[in-house]
């Protein structure tokens, strides 16, 4: 396989990287995005059509497809691109996918300003766990992000992610007749094991300030997880998980 | 109320905050802990009689009982004590609690080297929330590291923490008849929906490796979270949150 070395920090390539790293816009102009680490590069291998390059340190083996451009570099170039603090050895870049045409279902998650990176990786990687479809509304986190992609753990790689408005959404399942629920804290909300979740979709909002309100204005319910009142809040990958396990119940 | 000010970094108390945030030995040597945050120290005001030293940094208002040391510093030497990226200008001491006793109760949560602190926090937090009792075995980050208590959201201010040895809360467990389950990918481990959990003690074990061997091979039951096989497992967090959720069932 023909192998490229790059020993410059400063070579365009490797300026391209950092960049694609810190800004999401840098990322939509490229068509590309950024992962790090040799556990996710064999789920990229596996699973995703579109790697691009792979760089590799020094001593470092990996599988890497024919088609793919390889590059190689020093340990200490591999640092100077790498967010990890330990840097595993395998960065490679991947094009983004096409956008994925929004399908309400039953049973469905909806995403509303998850802005963590880690939060909405670990949402993905436990909605690809349970097998639940999953939609990202306006205000969360680039699933690109390479926070996100690794705390995903390749289910970004394995799952399409389907990002949409809230508006398509609220008519796409009103027209399939699927009721739309909200978690909210309000006094109205009934307990989410008694309501069939496995029917409605069902909108996560974000840490801070819960589902806005616009959504909240036109939900069919609300539901809440009961919980010691001392307690304000659950974290939203921790409830998102609750929510997703219900409707499996 | 009497406020002693520090301007100079390497002031005697500042080096020790420095100290106790970077040390588990040193905490335990010293017998405290320190946290970082307006929230934080809200509920530790509310919740914590322990609460020793709190430091604020000019302009910073907080609500501070009478017996409890108040340092004033500038918002640079605050930057230079506190873990976080943007201090909230509030970090504060407290002392470590007395050992509470291990009681096995059914529909508890053990956890095994749940290592990483941030997924310890968030367990603590749902334990708290879901008012699910929680014993840490061996192996688990220090509860009282700095971002423990913040990924608990001040649960560790509400709740009393429990350690106990592994082979302490078996025969506890024995005795009482409670019945061990362990949570494990094995063939022979069944659905955990087919288990009554509100009557077991529920082991979740560090996403690297696992609950530890010498649990496994004693446990009373082997449950499994039935997943797409293309995943390998679950946010430790996730896991442990799916657990106490189907406690509630």
């Amino acid at each position: 396989m023909n192998e490229i070395r790059i020993t410059a920090r400063k070579n365009p390539l490797l300026q391209q990287v950092r960049r694609l790293l810190s800004s999401r816009k840098e990322r939509e102009n490229a068509g590309l995005f950024v992962a790090d680490g040799t556990k996710l590069l064999r789920e990229a291998v596996q699973h995703w059509p579109g790697l691009d390059t792979v760089i590799l340190s020094d001593g470092i083996d990996a599988e890497v497809p024919e088609h793919v451009r390889l590059i190689r570099v020093p340990e200490d170039v591999m640092a100077s691109i790498s967010p990890m603090q330990a840097p595993q050895g395998a960065l490679f870049l991947c094009r983004l996918p096409e956008k994925t045409v929004f399908q309400p279902k039953p049973g469905m998650l909806l995403l509303d300003g998850i802005q963590d990176p880690g939060n909405l990786g670990t949402i993905l990687r436990t909605a690809d766990a349970l097998e639940v479809p999953v939609a990202l509304l306006e205000g969360c986190a680039d699933p690109y992000n390479h926070k996100t992609v690794r705390a995903s753990m390749g289910a970004v790689f394995r799952t399409p992610i389907v990002t949409a408005a809230w508006q398509e959404v609220r008519t796409a399942c009103a027209e399939q007749e699927i009721p739309v629920a909200v978690t909210a804290l309000s006094e109205r909300a009934r307990d989410l094991r008694q309501a069939e979740l496995k029917k409605m979709a069902v909108v996560i909002g974000s840490e801070g300030q819960g589902v806005r309100q616009e959504i909240l204005n036109c939900a069919d319910a609300e539901l809440i997880i009961p919980m010691n009142p001392n307690c304000e809040s659950l974290n939203a990958a921790v409830a998102a998980a609750i929510v997703m396990w219900q409707m499996k119940q």
